[in-house]
């Protein structure tokens, strides 16, 4: 089963807390401030309309590995494996080996 | 009886929550996060209004399996079958086989 | 007398209770969500200004049978009878047999 | 002396409470909804900016009887007669014999 | 010493409150509703600014006679004289003998 | 060490009270209102971004006397001595002898 | 690992608080006021989206020294090294020796 994001949304594989911190070498500091998280892009939306009724295109594509902030997007699960479904301006940037 | 959406509003059947876990593989995780639900677009509305008075066509169409949010739309029952009537920006995907 | 209405707004004539149980069949849900009644479009305003001073056409007319929310719009009498004011927007879509 | 409204703005004269059953048939029902008024328009201005500095022309005119909300608009005194000046967009409808 | 209003602002000399009941009859009722003041435009900024970068012009100038929210504009001191800046929004509307 | 504002910000460098009872003659009357300050531009920025991504131009310019409210702008300190950054819509006014 | 802002944000390295004092010549007033704080550009995103699906450019480039308000942006980790993402308009200006 595929899920397509609507619109400005992209479908995320959040990072387990372990990759976090060995692999890409991002910690997050224990402050009261919004932690960023990361992740993968699974799968994007066709855009968001603009005011003419054509689409702007998205900026993330596919296999991105991004940082977003903690409290974004809503959860899901879909054939037993836990996602993220974000709008794109909740994405803070991307991450590039 | 038929209910013709306004707007940018579509008109969705719920999914049975035993469909949700059976069918579908969509188990939602038990926590504070807003929980997406799964249902049918039953009817669709023309789309909403560009400032130029010309419509902005609907992303969703009759037939699709889409996630929106727990609280999203306005329960209504036709003809004794319940049903929620929502804008289609509170759509967050469809599902593809 | 004759009202007008005026913008994107329209007079509705409330549907008795009695009649959205029996006629259409709609049966409204006793939960916490907001709860859409049913009624008849007794006349409509010219519609909204766009930005070029020029009217976007209403959806909606005279005769249209429509599901709104319970606290939207305006109560007012004129001859004796009971209408609603509202804005289209607030309309969720047209009953159609 | 003579009020010019600015803008969109309009000046109504507030029909009197008894004007409101006998002459129009318009009785305001008993609830906790916001209430309309009945008044006559006295004066109107030249209509609201578009965004190309042109105006956008007012849809109601000297002499319209009109509704508005019971909290719509400023009360002011002219040569001792009270009015009140309210933007054209909280007026209603009018009111047509 | 010249005070020259920026974009759409205008400066405006209050009328003292003898002036508003013998010279121009206006009244103010004592309600709890906001109470308009009158006062004279001494001087008036370029307009505000349209997306394109030019200026929407001014709909009063110096020496109208405007009405005024009470608790419009901000209160300076020029010369030892009190005025008011506000925006031309805050204006209600001008009278003429 | 200068300091360039970004988009329509300026930096301000605030009257000392003193002056601006005695030069300007202007008097801050002792109300609950928001009292406006005096001060010298120091430095503009470019101006606001439009739709089309070119410039706004700003209406103020160095060396400009203004008014601002008395909770505007950010204080900073910059070798030593303290400014004022605030965008330019904060600006209430120039000051012309 | 480099980290790639999206839209308008900007990744900024944050200058430590002896190098605002000494080095500068910033010293931030010990007030109830928001305090700006200075960094550098490390990274800037492509630029916000116009209407018509273009890029907005930046104002600001890698290397800039800018200060912005103490509570902009979000804390993140790279390579052990802390940095700040936030979005261009929260950055006050830059400083120029």
């Amino acid at each position: 089963m595929k899920f397509k994001p609507l619109g400005d949304r992209v479908l995320v594989k959040r990072s387990a807390e372990g990759d976090q911190k060995s692999a890409g070498g991002i910690i997050i500091p224990d402050t009261a401030k919004e932690k960023p998280q990361r992740g993968e892009i699974i799968a994007v939306g066709p855009g968001g309309t603009k005011d003419d009724g054509t689409l702007i295109p998205m900026n993330v594509k596919k296999g991105d590995q991004v940082l977003f902030g903690k409290y974004s997007g809503t959860e899901i699960k879909l054939d037993g494996e836990e996602f993220l479904i974000m709008r794109e301006d909740d994405i803070l940037g991307t991450l590039q080996k």
